[in-house]
């Protein structure tokens, strides 16, 4: 991508531009489930997979190569107490995602699922966003386009997490910001902020979207003001997705804000992606219901680091393993409704 | 187990007589999971599996050996014209689980989980519940011993389910026996009733409980009297799970039936199981709620088959895998929440 103009100025038309659904593997899909040995619709969500996967990869849904993406960022509101852990554990994170020691390793394990980890300047938190912008338009842009560079190596299924002490912060800000209502509607415990780091953690966010207010009609602006480095990768790794017919299953609060900032700009643009879970965060089923989804997933997850998406990508590949390996009835020899069957 | 006096005294022992949670294992899963790389707490339903696990199996949390057990059955209910699938179907998707071609067979194969198929005495239907006994006292009996039986080749999680054409017939016609309240309540499409086919199911339900009402208020002879032989192998399944502690998996609508005649004779006799999944089956939910559980998975889906219960035992893998692989803060040189760390 060039980097003519303003830095947003390619992500603008690309916004405005997205690719839509493939209608023929979409109904090719269809039609083949009708086909299958089970009564009509009782799969359910599963059934609704398999299209989507059809309709935004533009092949017959299969997941081969699925792939989780953690995005770890450092965030300069940190340093007004409102989490229980330093910044310092972003990076200890990082290491233990390397060294196999994390929650989101194990899940990986067992789906099979790749994992990649991008840290993104860890030692060089993002602007307080209480009191100046978390970005220069010039640094978003670049990790945006870091972002969408991410998953050039090639998945067909992306789960899209993040890492980053402090990052919940970030997100209620950004729901603030593109929603409205009250801080306390979109501030929560995090990692686990209570009492006094939680009213700090609510001081912050009002402090925040008061002095950004007169710039805040922009979603690009409201990434590069109030969110952080791990955000504007994901945003602009779930907008390759589209590009490059990739779906993505997207986590749990602080990605669904990333995820946030494209809607807002173009309703569109998170068609090929679907939530994997609402996590315990009590702002986050709002969050999912303003995208208009429902999620997959509802275990009281927490945790970030893509576990919610990674959990989700198992019922995804279940979905497209029934849609491509189950018999017909005219294969298996199994009598349809209505009618009896003839070989 | 013998069968000296009547056929269902042993039963009546054994449900009297269940085995209690292993309280050492459950507590050092407690202890281990604080020191995990994460928040307290932030796993979620994850967290809590891993201590189900832990406590019914009397072992650190582990999943090595998943089954699927899929019971079918037929049913004399089925001739009053109240399913779109004739019983021979029954059969041929037991020949599809054995191809390979249903849709089970695509969830095992994802989630590497054995597969099981026992067909009871498919070509003699039970007995026409509306006008007599499913089964005799004897018949049941045996095939309760059965289901305890067909557990015996060994697994530490048991997904359970079956196919029938005609169960949720007999599903709902336990459920109006054991809850009350309004056939209506109880009688769903199942694999597509609707209409004529709808309103003859809800009359054979009424019907039969008409017929059985002076003998349901013992629990055993609900099973034996509305139930099925796939119900009755289901219900010994889930009582040899709990002797030979292995913890359960129950799937839809039908098996949740099988389950909640357990429950009725002994209030404790389910707690070393989960319902996997919450099905498209109307009545479902409530039947759930009346157990006392809450669903693992809410997809909409309404095949049986196990489906619901194999999907999540990828839930319950990914949790046992988090749990035994994660590294501890101290392993890991995380920093914890509130103090350094130091190594």
């Amino acid at each position: 991508m060039s980097m003519s103009g303003l830095p947003f100025d390619d992500f603008r038309v690309l916004l405005r531009e997205l690719p839509g659904p493939d209608t023929r593997a979409l109904v090719a899909a269809r039609e083949r489930d009708q086909q299958l040995t089970k009564p009509a619709g009782s799969l359910g969500r599963l059934e609704e997979i398999a299209y989507w996967l059809a309709a935004w990869t533009g092949r017959p849904p299969a997941v081969n190569r699925p792939l989780v993406a953690i995005f770890a960022g450092n965030h300069g509101v940190a340093k007004h107490g409102i989490t229980p852990y330093p910044p310092s554990v972003t990076q200890q994170m990082v290491e233990n995602f390397a060294a196999g020691g994390a929650a989101i390793n194990q899940i990986c394990a067992t789906y099979d699922l790749g994992l990649k980890i991008f840290d993104l300047a860890l030692d060089y938190p993002t602007g307080d966003i209480t009191c100046e912008p978390a970005l220069s338009e010039r640094d978003c842009a670049a990790t945006m386009a870091f972002g969408m560079e991410a998953i050039a190596g090639g998945t067909d299924l992306l789960c899209i997490g993040e890492m980053g002490i402090g990052n919940t912060t970030i997100a209620a800000a950004i729901n603030l910001a593109l929603y409205g209502g009250d801080a306390e509607d979109w501030v929560g415990p995090g990692t686990g902020s209570q009492g006094e780091l939680l009213a700090r953690k609510i001081a912050a966010v009002k402090a925040a979207v008061a002095f950004h207010k007169d710039h805040l009609s922009d979603p690009l602006e409201v990434l590069r003001r109030l969110g952080g480095r791990e955000i504007a990768a994901m945003a602009g790794a779930i907008l390759a997705c589209r590009v490059e017919k990739i779906p993505v299953l997207i986590d749990g609060y602080v990605a669904t804000a990333a995820a946030a900032i494209l809607k807002a700009a173009n309703p569109t643009a998170l068609d090929h992606c679907l939530i994997g879970h609402v996590s315990g965060e009590p702002g986050h089923l709002k969050a999912i219901e303003k995208l208009g989804k429902t999620p997959l997933l509802a275990l009281g997850m927490r945790l970030g680091e893509g576990t919610g998406a990674a959990l989700a990508a198992g019922i995804v590949k279940a979905a497209a393993a029934c849609h491509s390996g189950m018999a017909t009835f005219s294969q298996a020899g199994v009598t349809t409704s209505g009618e009896p069957h003839r070989h």
